[in-house]
């Protein structure tokens, strides 16, 4: 168990002591149940009130906040400050087991220092390993591949022939980066097949999740920029390029050829078709499917997207159909009347 | 092959023989194309005219079936009596091979007795191997792992550390349980990975289906519940809780900290946000999404979801839309005209 | 590198040529960027008038395109064509490596010729094995499996006991052929699982994406018939039966015992639901919802899906809806005010 002072824990996260630089802290925990020898941390000023009464040693929060006595370490954003000392407190590095046996390694694999590759990983000829990467068991790094430093791949993930993988980056188990783009040319009757002989290139910090696929181009790159992360059944096609820090929730699917903005977020299930721009800092809604090319700085919503705002009026208006219809047809027997009876006179 | 007369099929089954108890039946067919040493069954009363031309040697029928002649087990549930003569007649135990040459097993495992471990499974330290468990080739179980007996582990399918599996579940292949939650700090512009320290715990008789994925939680546990079954493809986010006996039907995705209850069925597709609770048996229509918690024993449908009754008439109204607003259109015009006629006079 | 002739090409794609029959070529280009010893090619008549200022040693075109006087193949499928020299140029056929070491083996396995099993691939007992099949790291093959010829199972793919693949057929890493369909009878409270003793055949020429599921029959066959290609994280459930030479695109959803015809198109996440027909050369939209048999030879959207063009006048009403319920209102007041005006009179 590490233990650390109020005073190296505020060093650590850039942040400012209010109380006790001393007290010894050895672990986080929620504003209930926290004890003593814990810090807790207020991320949402909804809970405010429940820092008076917590038993931690100590509170992580923003500028402003009202200590209630407690020792606090101040700083921007505790969130953030909070997944620190998780990882500070919580992960240990790998052991640096170095190639175990029964993992199977391929002829001219260039391997950095402090790796881990299990038993059962399978390694292709002519890869490149760099420094702490651990490659768990079951996966399998086809010929030509690159992998860079402190990334890991986790359990029956596949990298096929000639993909880039950047530093640093994550690879949850089962994903597959570099399978054949869907691509056929239509004979008339049949599909033939077109040879996808391109590749993957994921940059550094880039995440991805469990069972997710990022197909190879068919002629140049498919390409997933620095700090990307895509969740777990996420499906990139073939030619897609997806900018910086975007957030690609679970078994959202991109079609072909499109291209992703930086600092975008697809929310869970959402549908892009081929050959679109996505702008940077759009947000698009749970499930919406995107058939064109969507300016940046927007939150969209539906299928087909529009404007959030506007979606969220729309969908107002959809439980009133039934009634809608009927108020017309009423409307229209009163009309009619009226009508009739003007008619007459 | 198995034979058995039908006093001890009833036996099995728990039901009543009508007619000859001791004729000898070795399997089950369709009504149409038994024979008279098959059992068939009438588990669906549309197709109760048919049992007048079969040729089984005997119909599996629920009380008040109409024979026509024949012999007849009479039970409550003739489908439930249908699988489980489906498991009589057709499966056979696993062999009892024990860990076979080429498994991979780490330090410090306990394994229990009449198990199957193949080539090419691989297991790490310190985990705990139920009596009668069968792990196929391929499959990744990690450090500190717990099986429950006669549990099934197909080929490919990974256990990530720590994580807890029931008695008598079965994950198919390429199954993930554990996998990273999506869970990450914004940074203002980039994203830190906040440590996914919890576990996932399946309870006993979970089904996984192929390349579903469920994450561990950040912190405590993803659960699932007794006897529910999850199909293919389908998403469990970090920190969810599953009831017991639900069945989550292919591609669902549940996202983060969501609860749901007991006998809950969500169909295909659907799409549940994070952070909210679906009560105990609701139903949930295919490609449904559900934006909000919902209230126990309803059927709801749509996306964003509705009681299913109002949405089949919202969906009713769908296609008449364009006329709709050309039927509003016209009656403006008329309204005018009237309006205009009227000021006149 | 290969190096052929214009006219030697001309003979392997049935094209006709106009100009140098000698000019040398040794491999593809886009229009703009393309050097004289490559050949590029004119698939899209918006791209003609690039043809003009293209560096290429000659141009494979349609009958009736302009050449500006380069050295042209003529043929009715320049796309083909296309795709075709891609093989040519940059494929390589696999190396006949034969059983490598570490591969894992089973009984009573018969293998064809010029076959390539690469270590770490799992083989069970009493599989058939054709001429030139490749199995790649990871792939686990149950026991009773039959592989046709010339087909590739990349890696960690899993093809479960039984199941029958075609010749030339291609399973990309991940994919899983052979799950146990979801069936349960649910006994009041539980479900007890059907097993789920059918197979999946797999004709020649199907292709299979990454991550894809394909459930086998409960009884007899999931059938995937010539020619038809699945895409990434596609699921078919268990005793669907699929066309020939049908398209199913990434995250697409069949629900059981549901028929596609030939030559269907099933865009992006399209959902099926079980026990429906969907006919001949039927095209779905992206993100559609199927909930009831099809006829053929139409293209359908929306969810429930409606022919294509109806869809396109529904969703041209939807974002007016809010406006249509204002002005139903205000032509509820308006023709309120005229009737009590009426009245009075």
């Amino acid at each position: 168990m590490i233990t650390k002072t109020l005073q190296e824990l505020a060093e650590y996260l850039g942040g400012t002591v209010h109380g006790d630089p001393n007290v010894r802290i050895n672990g986080l925990a929620p504003l209930e149940g926290a004890t003593p020898e814990k810090i807790t941390f207020l991320a949402n000023a909804k809970y405010a009130a429940k820092v008076e009464e917590t038993k931690a040693g100590a509170v992580l929060m923003a500028p402003g906040g009202e200590p209630y006595g407690h020792n606090v370490i101040e700083l921007p954003n505790p969130y953030l400050g909070f997944a620190k000392l998780l990882t500070l407190f919580y992960t240990r590095p790998h052991p640096n087991l170095g190639v175990m046996p029964e993992a199977i390694i391929g002829i001219n694999v260039t391997m950095g220092e402090d790796i881990n590759i299990y038993p059962g990983a399978v390694i292709g000829n002519n890869v490149s390993i760099g420094n702490k990467v651990v490659i768990y068991p079951g996966a399998v790094i086809y010929d030509d591949v690159s992998i860079g430093e402190e990334t890991v791949i986790h359990a029956n993930a596949v990298v096929r022939e000639r993909c880039q993988i950047g530093k640093r980056c994550k690879l949850q188990p089962g994903s597959v980066i570099g399978s054949d783009g869907f691509g056929y040319a239509p004979d008339g009757q049949s599909y033939y097949p077109i040879p996808q002989i391109g590749i993957v290139v994921l940059e550094d910090d880039v995440e991805i999740g469990a069972n997710a696929t990022v197909d190879r181009a068919a002629l140049e790159v498919t390409l997933i920029k620095r700090g990307t992360k895509l969740d777990n059944l996420v499906q990139v096609a073939h030619n897609c390029q997806i900018g910086e820090d975007c957030m690609i929730v679970s078994q959202v699917g991109i079609a072909g050829s499109s291209r992703i903005g930086n600092h975008v977020t697809l929310a869970g299930q959402v549908g892009v078709v081929g050959h679109v721009s996505i702008g940077d800092n759009v947000i698009v809604g749970a499930q919406s499917g995107v058939p064109g090319s969507l300016p940046g700085n927007e939150y969209y919503s539906g299928s087909p997207a529009m404007p959030h705002k506007q979606w969220l009026r729309v969908m107002g208006v959809m439980p009133r159909l039934p009634d809608m219809r009927k108020k017309i047809s009423e409307l229209e027997k009163k009309l009619n009347l009226l009508e009739a009876r003007l008619a007459k006179e």
